[in-house]
């Protein structure tokens, strides 16, 4: 195994970035651990002037960059999503730190695409984005002054990834055995829709608040990472309620 | 021992810096990361505003910071001292991954005191420079862009002498603040059973082999390590199939 067989896998995903100045400056903290792959949901300002001359020559990275509408655009085909952020959450998310979830990453398929995604720089993820991760990775910063500015949280998730990825060959606990393909986050997001909807029309969740438990399921199958045959499993059994309520109910 | 045990005796010291910019990165790092303590060795603009702009309130550090005229000054009072460069020396030096060198500072005895120097920012320490360190450390960069700029190459060393401040404490994957208690492994089984008995009842299942699916099932929860509340809402959701498949049974 080569590094670039793990890092070319992973992408950055950097959403509504402010400066363009970060955009380069990512680009640059990338190119330095070899990290090539860089997405941009709706960034104020790209292309930019701004962005080539503070990557210093990684505009290569710049140059492939792919900017899209949605973090859902952009992390729609990744099986493994992490989000960054020092923020508790109401609902605590699986949390790792960077050297747990590099190696995470590492034992992980060769199959499977990673994306490690940024929010913006002045209020970070929001709870919804997190909600769309399977993880969140935590910088375990001084308590007192934890803001590392975007370079330089990309700088430290891409040197653990390299690490990770230049690390011996020792067979690492995990994944990459896994008898069935990995479901993908588009996969997940359907799945989720589907489940809100069918206990919705089941009269089990609250129309006015269906996050309440919600949250809680999207949590549970976030980190349990499914692989397609149990998307499939539990997408015939939300039909088989579907049907069984459309039966009751026209029969009433 | 509490992580400034380690860190407050290490101090970064920057030769020659050229940029003002780069020192109040610099700042910022180091205190993201609880280091506090900044030496200057003949700095080509300090005090500077732009240093202090850069430093995003880490500008106690740049009020603290000592300038001197040597680096010999700069560490004369150290006993681990290790230059930062990814240059291969005629005479190869002591060197040191970023991981071992913060390992082996935190292996010193707690009278000692640490010294991490950088190089000025386009040629790096010299060799006269580098003779003056115990050892070298130099970051596993990619070997065809490996242009860290000052304040990350500071962030990197800064991360993992925090690490190793932080010890063993930081090897927490994921669920130590969990919100929620744990399930239970009777809890897991009374779930597995409900689940079996509803979708066997909705007709889901085949009753001559329910096991297909649901060794499936049972895999994706044991792995998914439940609390208590998602025992609970999934249990929920099982009962409300439970009563559509009644309703629809019961009408017909």
């Amino acid at each position: 195994m080569t590094p670039s067989d793990l890092l070319d896998r992973v992408r950055v995903v950097l959403l509504h970035t402010t400066h363009p100045g970060n955009i380069g400056a990512t680009a640059r903290a990338m190119k330095t651990m070899g990290l090539r792959n860089l997405v941009l949901v709706k960034p104020k300002t790209f292309p930019s002037e701004i962005a080539v001359a503070r990557s210093s020559h990684a505009d290569d990275i710049l140059d492939a960059a792919v900017v899209v509408e949605t973090l859902a655009e952009a992390i729609g085909d990744c099986h493994f999503v992490v989000g960054t952020g020092d923020r508790t959450r109401t609902v605590p998310w699986p949390l790792y730190r960077p050297r747990e979830m590099a190696e995470h990453a590492r034992s992980l398929p060769a199959s499977q695409s990673i994306a490690v995604v940024f929010g913006r720089e002045d209020i970070g993820m929001t709870n919804d984005q997190m909600m769309q991760c399977n993880a969140q990775v935590q910088i375990p910063a001084n308590p007192d002054y934890s803001s590392l500015n975007l370079g330089s949280a990309v700088q430290v998730l891409a040197y653990e990834l390299r690490m990770a990825a230049l690390g011996d060959d020792q067979q690492v606990p995990g994944r990459r055995d896994w008898d069935e393909a990995p479901a993908t986050q588009g996969d997940i997001e359907r799945l989720m829709e589907h489940w809100q909807r069918s206990y919705l029309g089941a009269e089990f969740l609250d129309p006015n608040n269906p996050k309440a438990a919600m949250t809680r399921i999207n949590r549970l199958l976030a980190r349990a990472e499914l692989d397609q045959i149990e998307v499939n499993i539990l997408r015939g059994m939300l039909s088989t309620l579907d049907r069984w309520v459309a039966r009751a109910k026209a029969e009433d």
